[in-house]
């Protein structure tokens, strides 16, 4: 059984602090719940009352005649460890703690906080909070309010789990008096013991949540959310709101991969991995919600538009255009059939503009055109407040039994005043999502065609598979500080990641040897680890065919590298075969405290550099994820070829990712690595990594 | 005196078609003249009514007792012209066409509204449409309203100037129950005699009118809204939002420029220019004129935010951040006094999170603090409903003697629903524009702090110069398709942009003298017209030092060129010394048919291609503008000098893109121009052309 199973679904509660005095906490509590005609039996805790609001009121938790499912605590912090205790020996299993003064506010209520899961863990109870605003249910089996919102929800398919206690609060506030509906309200609070991963594994079979949201200002247990995402997304839509974008400026990192990951980006990446979609506001949020959960999914991404007037319709194909979605291209069929009825003002492409004449027949008639044309994915219906013959609310109603039968998503967006003529209830009798403004429609619009997209994609998951052999012996146990080239090297081959034949050396006749053995020409830089921007400084010479090529380079180089180099230290060499100038890649790896291994990809120079175009993924991931990586990056135009050079296998290449991404997830000891370069190579069609870097932090 | 003074400040109005007939336009429209208790005399025009509503009645224009001020028509189209004759017989010079069926339904009408044009100029009218939704002005004087909006507007400092008189309406009804009130509205219709740009004159002397909004889908007589602007904005802030960014693709094109030249971004660098701020919707366009409608503009970019939880601290502070604003940095006196009455749960940084039992007394002491604290330029005032002891109301009641004495700008986020406990009149009496989401409100904030960077901006305007006695000569009169390199080479010089010694020939032998001329090293590539991408199919070579090198690549070009070319015409070389390398630039010159010569400037290579990394501005620009050009790059980094490679003089770069301006504005017959790539010449401290390419469309 979930978790949260008792916490949301109650057939009984006790509220320890439960008052009698109008305004208080305990008492507007106790309220919220009464007044929500909760469905099951209700215990108030009080030493000082024998009855509230006319409800048997009990002395002490161990007064109680019953082990309730759910206690919820509203005391002052000093209280409830002592209250903990008792529910406990009642072998009450479930609570939520209300009460504020825990880990939120330093490291006195940080102890607090233990004590208080010590006790929850000794008695084997689930705990909401502390520090939090409650939970509710509106399935008409429960119908259960465990908040202190003055605001009762509407009932409907959303859930909604919020970090914020208050902005779940401000939600039903600011949405009473839209059509969104809310079925799940879960507030975690400090997250002491239940998290936001508990939440979500209930309502993979709650039947009532259609689409859930977030509100999160992190992610805890990243591998858990991602695996209840996995389970969640193939059938509700996850969309969430990721606050706290704004960070403290990144750490001093020793690599390009530690520099460039922007813990926001790394989250980006997470999320779609997850299949979460991502909105950049709580508007933007709930409009999509409220859209998801009342329409069906479009199939395809092309948006009809239905108008009484031009304006609202040019803003809308720019929506439609800026979104991604396109304007359907009507039938012929379709263009004859509203030129039947349209008058020859009128505009008969898309946006199909009636203009203000129209009245409800009109919209009937072009819906009807409009929606039986098989290039149109979704609909728009835009409604300016008619001058003269009509209303809203008319023509809503005439249209009622063709929305009824048409299965696409019809938006509608009605320009006018929530007033009388607006015809509000019959909106939402059919299960229509209202906007104001054409472009949240679209937006709401575009989200759902995200979803779709997401909804039909492989639900195939990165492989977990044990790291190869050779790969165990690369990196020498207890290293700590750069790797070593040579080991790294081993470590790439074990992962099939390809790496252009180098020796390293300091000695001339070594390097010589090797220039004899392999095909030229070849490139010769300073291996020192003092040394990193080796183009810069001179010390990476390129294009050396014979041996009087690699000893004029050499020389010069060592005359350079004594400047730098401490007395102690002597010049060091990697000499390499140098491959046709193809592509430039960069891949990179980070341990993150938070996320663990996770994988970077770019396009070489200044992409990565002066526009810092790279993506991140969380390792491991599977193909189809490291394909998709591939798509957020600004070069595309690179990786399919470009004015010559030509483009990359991103299969091939993905297949690399993959690779890479279990070398990191199988060695946590790196905490940072950087290929930089890879060259694609076509001959072998495949990247070739030029040069690797890795910082081994602990010992294995 | 302004052409849209007696349009918009008319002390008498004679209403033609103005009916009994409940419903009917003619009626509705008379209505509202009356309902918003129009100052002026009234004189209704209909043959079959003596009075209506009350008010004497005359039967036709000719009737009427004097020359009035504004004639408004409301007659069928066919009715149009009989009555236009009538008021200019009558000598009435202004009227506002509400009647629709001219250009807007195909070229019958438009020869009807060329008709009415006429007309028009024989009597010296000015004429405000057809086809559109009329005008009002709200300033107490005059109190008009010429529209047929069913809700009427409420008073305030927002003109509003829109090409769809429904967008009209729409923002009307949608914005009825916000804190936004409007001066002056005009609905430009098909704009057959005013415009715009006379509606944004009128505005310029509009005391009541504090903000300018505009809703555009094309932007007429650039020049002249440009000059109007330049005037405007200095003191009243200008937001549109431009509609039509869906453009039907661009036409082939015989550059880069043209291909580049999407339609939208050349308004994107004109409407900066003019110093006007483009909005993405219409919410936001309208959240931002009510808060620079209401509040004075903050000095700088460091907001502090105040609430009473953290969740909306947060979002706030991720926008704040988002919009390139900054979070202040509140001084240790403001802390140490937030301290003081705050509980020790609470946040003393900034966002100061007084948490969830801050009532009035706490919001009052915080913004007291807050407020004058010299590093904050503005305050966030976020008030999530409060679960106990306060309301929304109680608070800013509370605040409001505060409130009054702040001179920074305050924005209230009141996360709340509209109801008794909100105070909505409390925050209009204070001229607050309240916003319920943190996102919005920091969207507005920017707008005004955007605003404030204008108002401050040198005013200095380009330069109109004649052209150069040198430049005149430069171009073969009457020539006509791909401009000979020689001539662009001296229309070049003739404005000071220099380009690198080259010189053009078939001939090995005058190529070898060009050699000997000059300082190596030399590059030679194809220069026959065919040929486009030289270096794709080896026809550029780089380096050549010698004769044996010019001649070699001479001779393996020229055998390249024969395969390639018509047997008849010879290949041709272009000998050029070669600069040391910089970053390349590219820049780009077309002529549009609304905006005349239009500037591109990108930076070279990939940028350009495949990146479509350009920014573009009306010709001529000045200095600032075409500083403020190379600001809208992404390729920041690189004009600031990257890895070694040293930065551009912006200054002097932008020096050469005025004088590139002039170029294109004095010659109107180029109608697309390359100059690809310049070099940035350290050692010159200038851009060098290394290649020019232009299309002459017309003889001069």
């Amino acid at each position: 059984m979930n978790r949260m199973e008792k916490i949301l679904r109650p057939r009984s509660i006790a509220v320890i602090g439960a008052s009698r005095k109008e305004g208080s906490l305990g008492n507007m509590f106790l309220q919220a719940i009464l007044r929500m005609n909760y469905r099951g039996e209700i215990f108030p805790v009080n030493p000082k009352a024998d009855a509230i609001e006319g409800i048997k009121t009990y002395p002490h938790v161990d007064a109680l005649p019953k082990a309730v499912d759910l206690a919820i605590i509203l005391l002052p912090h000093p209280f409830v460890p002592d209250n903990m205790e008792a529910l406990g020996r009642k072998g009450i299993k479930n609570v939520i703690v209300i009460s504020a003064g825990f880990r939120e506010v330093g490291p006195e209520g940080a102890e607090r906080e233990k004590q208080l899961v010590q006790i929850a863990q000794k008695y084997g109870m689930n705990v909401l909070g502390p520090n939090c605003m409650g939970a509710f249910n509106t399935d008409p089996q429960f119908s259960f309010n465990g908040t202190f919102s003055p605001t009762l929800p509407k009932p409907g398919h959303v859930a909604y789990i919020s970090q914020s206690g208050a902005l779940g609060v401000a939600i039903l506030e600011l949405t009473a008096q839209t059509d969104l509906g809310f079925s799940v309200f879960v507030s975690t609070g400090n997250k002491a013991d239940l998290s936001d991963n508990d939440a979500l594994e209930f309502l993979i079979h709650d039947d009532n949540t259609r689409v859930i949201t977030l509100y999160q200002e992190s992610i805890d247990h990243p591998q858990a959310f991602r695996r209840i995402c996995s389970r969640l997304v193939p059938h509700k839509p996850v969309l969430t709101v990721k606050a706290g974008r704004t960070g403290s400026g990144l750490k001093a990192a020793s690599s390009h991969t530690g520099a460039l990951a922007n813990p926001e980006h790394i989250v980006d990446g997470f999320l779609k991995q997850c299949g979460v979609i991502r909105l950049d506001n709580l508007e933007d949020l709930f409009d999509s919600a409220r859209l998801l959960s009342l329409q069906p999914l479009p199939a395809g991404p092309r948006v009809a538009v239905i108008t009484n007037a031009g304006g609202p319709g040019i803003l809308a194909s720019d929506a439609i255009e800026q979104a991604g979605l396109t304007l359907a291209e009507l039938a012929p069929a379709t263009i004859a059939q509203l030129k039947s009825f349209l008058p020859a003002e009128a505009a008969t492409g898309n946006p199909v503009d009636m203009i203000a004449s129209a009245n409800e027949e009109t919209y009937y008639h072009a819906l009807q055109a409009v929606a039986g044309d098989a290039n149109v994915d979704s609909i728009l219906l835009i409604v300016v407040k008619p001058p003269v013959n009509t209303t809203p609310a008319t023509i809503i109603r005439r249209l009622a039994p063709l929305v009824k039968k048409i299965d696409k998503p019809i938006v509608p967006v009605v320009m006018a005043q929530r007033d009388d003529t607006f015809g509000r209830e019959v909106f939402e009798e059919l299960n229509l999502a209202v906007f104001s403004y054409p472009e949240s429609a679209v937006k709401a619009l575009a989200t759902m065609w995200q979803y779709r997209r997401i909804k039909e994609r492989p639900t195939h998951q990165a492989e977990e598979t044990p790291p190869p052999a050779a790969a165990l012996s690369a990196l020498q146990p207890g290293a700590s500080g750069q790797a070593a080239l040579a080991d790294l090297q081993k470590l790439l081959k074990a992962y099939h990641i390809p790496v252009a034949p180098y020796r390293i050396s300091g000695d001339l006749a070594e390097l010589l040897s090797f220039r004899r053995e392999q095909t030229g020409p070849f490139a010769l830089k300073a291996a020192n680890e003092a040394v990193i921007h080796k183009s810069d400084q001179g010390l990476l010479k390129l294009g050396l065919k014979t041996d009087e090529d690699v000893e004029r380079a050499f020389n010069e180089m060592a005359g350079k590298l004594r400047l730098i180099l401490p007395e102690t230290e002597p010049p060091l060499f990697i000499i390499q075969q140098q491959l046709p100038g193809g592509l430039e890649l960069v891949l990179g790896g980070k341990r993150d405290a938070a996320f663990g291994a996770v994988v970077m990809a770019g396009v070489g120079g200044i992409f990565v550099e002066a526009l810092k175009d790279v993506a991140f993924r969380v390792a491991p991931l599977s193909d189809a994820e490291a394909l998709d990586m591939l798509n957020d990056l600004k070069a595309q135009k690179l990786l399919d070829g470009f004015r010559g050079q030509p483009g990359i296998d991103r299969s091939r290449f993905a297949r690399l990712l993959v690779n890479f991404g279990r070398l990191l997830h199988h060695h946590p000891e790196i905490s940072e690595m950087d290929l930089n370069p890879l060259v694609w190579s076509a001959e072998q069609n495949q990247a070739v990594v030029v040069d690797a870097r890795a910082t081994i932090r602990q010992a294995i």
